[in-house]
C-alpha cells in the first residue's frame, strides 16, 4: 500500500443553461431516469427496453432498417464504427471536409487504410454537391462517400439528399454525420438513401452524453459480410455487435452495455415521440428566429449565410475588440451560461450558441440575450 | 414522414439483486450522484472533478502513474486501448488464455496485426508462471506478455507479480485484464510493476456499466510515443487522449465525455476511499467464506481450486439434474434475484456468483443462499 488514499469529497455540480454546441439542458425526466435502478444486461427486462430504444430511434431517424441502436460510447466511436466496418484498405472514400468534423472524418478514412479523395469547401459553406459530382467522375472506383449533415464546428447545413443520390447513381455507400441534426432539423435516412450514419446522444435528444445512435441499411450491412479483411476493432466489429444488438431472445453477450445512460436515452427518445418529430423541428426553427432576431439586433453577424444555417447551432463573429476567452468566463461565472468557442481554424474568432433539444425554448433565448448584452455592454 | 410515431412509454425498471458478474447492486449514493445536473466536459468544474477522479483512482489502481483515467465506454474498449497503442504489427505478444477474456486479449492482438505466442491453461486454473517462462525463453523478441488477473468467466486470479516480474526480465511490457478485481482484490500496479491495465465500472466498483478504468506507465507511454505506424483507432489514439484527459487548464477537445455516468465513478470512488482500500478487500474475502459455507452446505462444488479462488466471483458446478436456465428463471422472476451463466465451454455447466463492491454484504448472502435452496429443493 504505497499509494495513499487521497480522501475526496462527493462532487456537486453547479447548475448551468447549457448553450454551447451540446451537452445542451438536461430535463428532470431523463436525469430522473438515469437514477432508476440498475439491472443486468442480459435481464429480459432489459431487452424489452432495447427493443424499445430501438424502435424509437427509427423514428428519430425516418428509417426501417433493423440494424438501428445505440453504440455504448459516446459519437467519435459511432463515427469509427462506420468508417471501419464500411471501409476496407484501399477502397477510395471520398470525404467531404467544411470543418473539424469533416476532417475527423478523413482521419479516419486514413486509419482504415482507405484511399481518401478530398472535397474541401470553406468552413462555413455548405458542402458543394458541384464538387462531389466532379470527384466521382474523376474516380468512378470510389466505394464510399462520407460527409457531415450539420457541422458542429460551424453551424452548416449540407445537402444530404442531393449527395446521396450522387453516391446511387456512381454505387458508392454513404456515411453521414448527423450528430448535431438528429431531433432537430429533418434526418429522412430511407427518404434520402443514407447507408450509415450515426448521432450523438447529448445534442438534440438532449440526453447526457456517452452514447451515439447509429443506422445501417442492408447495403451496408452486405458490403460488412463480404468483406475480405477483417474489422481492425473487436468492440466496433457489427459481425460481433450484430449477435448483441438482435432481436431479443437470440442475444448473445459481447459487451455490458451502459444500462442507467440508456434509462437516460430511453426517456430523451420518449419525450421527442411524445413532441413529435415535426413539432420539435419547428420549434427548432422558432427559437433560432428568435435569437437571430436578438443577434442581429445587437449587430452580432452569422457566420453561415442564411441558406444553410442550422438553427439548433448559431455560429457569430466576436465583435472586434472583444476577449474571447474573458467575455466566455464572465458568462459561465457571473450568468452560470455556457456557450461554445470556436474550433480550429475558428477558434478564437467565433462563438457557438446552441439552441438543442431541451436548451431551445424562449426562456433559454432570452435568457442568453440579456447575459451576452450585460457581457458586451 | 414515412416512418410511424412508435408512442412508447417511458421505463420503469424491476428492482434487482444483481449477484452475477456485473453489474452488481448500485448503491443509491451512486444513483444520486448520476442524476445531478449535466454541466459542459470543457467546464471548470467539470476538469476539477476529471482531477479528482484520476486521484481516486490511482489510489484504487495502487499507482503514480500521471496517465491513469477512465475511458469513455464500457471495459472492451478499455481492453482494445491497451492493445491498439501497445502493439505493432509485426510485434510478438505472449497472450494467456485461460477463460473467455484471455481469448478476447487474443483477439484483439490479431486485430492490431500483432504475432501471437498463446499459453493456454485449462478453465478454471489459473494462468501457468513456469509455461509463461518458457514461452519467453522460446521467444526471446516477445515485445509484451498479457494476461487476465481475475478470470470472469471461471472466478480464477492469476500471479500477476510473478507474472509481470517475468515480462520485465525479458524486457516485454505488460497488459493486465484487473476488470474484475479492482477494488475486490489487491491490484497493485506500481509494486507488481505493470505496464497497462483495465478494468470495468460495474464489478467491485458497484458503479453502473459503461466506463473503463486504465492506467498507463511511463514504459507504456514511451513505446506509443516512439511507434512507427499510427494508431489505428482515433477514438482510443492515446497521443490524442492524452491532450484531453491531461492536467486542467492545458485540455484540448478529443471527444465529449459522459458527464453523468463520471458523477456517478466518482461518487464510486469516494466510497471505495471511504471504506478504505484493505477494508474493501477484506470485506469481500468475509463475504466469499460465508456464502462458501452456505453453498458447500448444499453440497455445490466450486470451478476453481480454493488457492486460486476470487471471492468476488463464485463459480460452482451446476448439480445434474438440474436445468440451468429454468433454476435462472425462477430465481429471476420469483426473488429478483440474478446469478450469473455459464460463458463459453462451461455455458450451461456453471453458475457465476458474483460478490461485487455493494454486493457483497450479508443480507445478499443470505438472501442468494435462501433463493438458490428453493429452487434447487
Amino acid at each position: 500500500m504505497s499509494i495513499n488514499n487521497p480522501h475526496i469529497k462527493s462532487f456537486v455540480p453547479p447548475q448551468r443553461t447549457l448553450m454551447g454546441p451540446g451537452p445542451s439542458d438536461v430535463p428532470q425526466r431523463i436525469l430522473d431516469a438515469m437514477q432508476r435502478p440498475t439491472i443486468g444486461h442480459l435481464d429480459p427486462a432489459f431487452q424489452d427496453m432495447m427493443e424499445e430504444i430501438k424502435s424509437l430511434l427509427r423514428y428519430a431517424f425516418q428509417t426501417e432498417n433493423p440494424l438501428t441502436f445505440p453504440v455504448s460510447a459516446p459519437g467519435s466511436a459511432g463515427m469509427e464504427m462506420c468508417f471501419v466496418n464500411l471501409v476496407e484498405p484501399g477502397n477510395k472514400v471520398i470525404v467531404c471536409v467544411n470543418g473539424v468534423f469533416g476532417g475527423r472524418m478523413l482521419e479516419n478514412v486514413k486509419r482504415t487504410g482507405g484511399v481518401p479523395v478530398v472535397v474541401e469547401d470553406e468552413w462555413g459553406k455548405p458542402v458543394s454537391v458541384a464538387k462531389v459530382e466532379q470527384a466521382f467522375k474523376d474516380n468512378p472506383d470510389t466505394k464510399v462517400l462520407a460527409f457531415v449533415h450539420a457541422e458542429t464546428s460551424t453551424g452548416a447545413q449540407s445537402d444530404a439528399k442531393s449527395l446521396a443520390e450522387l453516391a446511387r447513381k456512381h454505387g458508392a455507400l454513404t456515411i453521414m454525420d448527423c450528430v448535431t441534426s438528429l431531433g432537430g432539423t429533418p434526418v429522412l435516412i430511407d427518404e434520402w438513401g443514407i447507408d450509415a450514419a450515426y448521432s450523438g446522444s447529448q445534442k438534440c435528444l438532449s440526453c447526457t452524453p456517452g452514447l451515439s445512435p447509429v443506422t445501417f441499411s442492408e447495403g451496408a450491412i452486405e458490403k460488412v459480410k463480404v468483406r475480405k479483411t477483417p474489422v481492425q476493432s473487436w468492440f466496433l466489429d457489427l459481425n460481433l455487435v450484430l449477435g448483441y444488438w438482435q432481436s431479443a431472445g437470440k442475444r448473445t453477450y459481447h459487451h455490458t452495455a451502459p444500462i442507467n445512460p440508456l434509462y437516460g436515452l430511453h426517456e430523451a427518445l420518449v419525450i421527442l415521440s411524445e413532441e413529435g418529430l415535426e413539432n420539435a423541428w419547428s420549434r427548432h426553427r422558432t427559437m433560432h428566429e428568435k435569437l437571430r432576431n436578438g443577434l442581429e439586433g445587437m449587430d452580432l453577424k452569422f457566420v453561415v449565410e442564411e441558406s444553410a444555417r442550422l438553427p439548433q447551432l448559431n455560429s457569430v463573429w466576436i465583435p472586434e475588440g472583444v476577449d474571447d476567452a474573458a467575455a466566455r468566463t464572465r458568462l459561465l461565472s457571473e450568468f452560470n451560461l455556457e456557450i461554445g468557442a470556436g474550433l480550429g481554424a475558428l477558434a478564437g474568432k467565433v462563438w457557438r450558441i446552441g439552441l438543442m433539444g431541451y436548451s431551445a425554448k424562449a426562456q433559454n433565448v432570452d435568457f442568453c440575450l440579456k447575459a451576452l448584452k450585460a457581457v458586451l455592454a
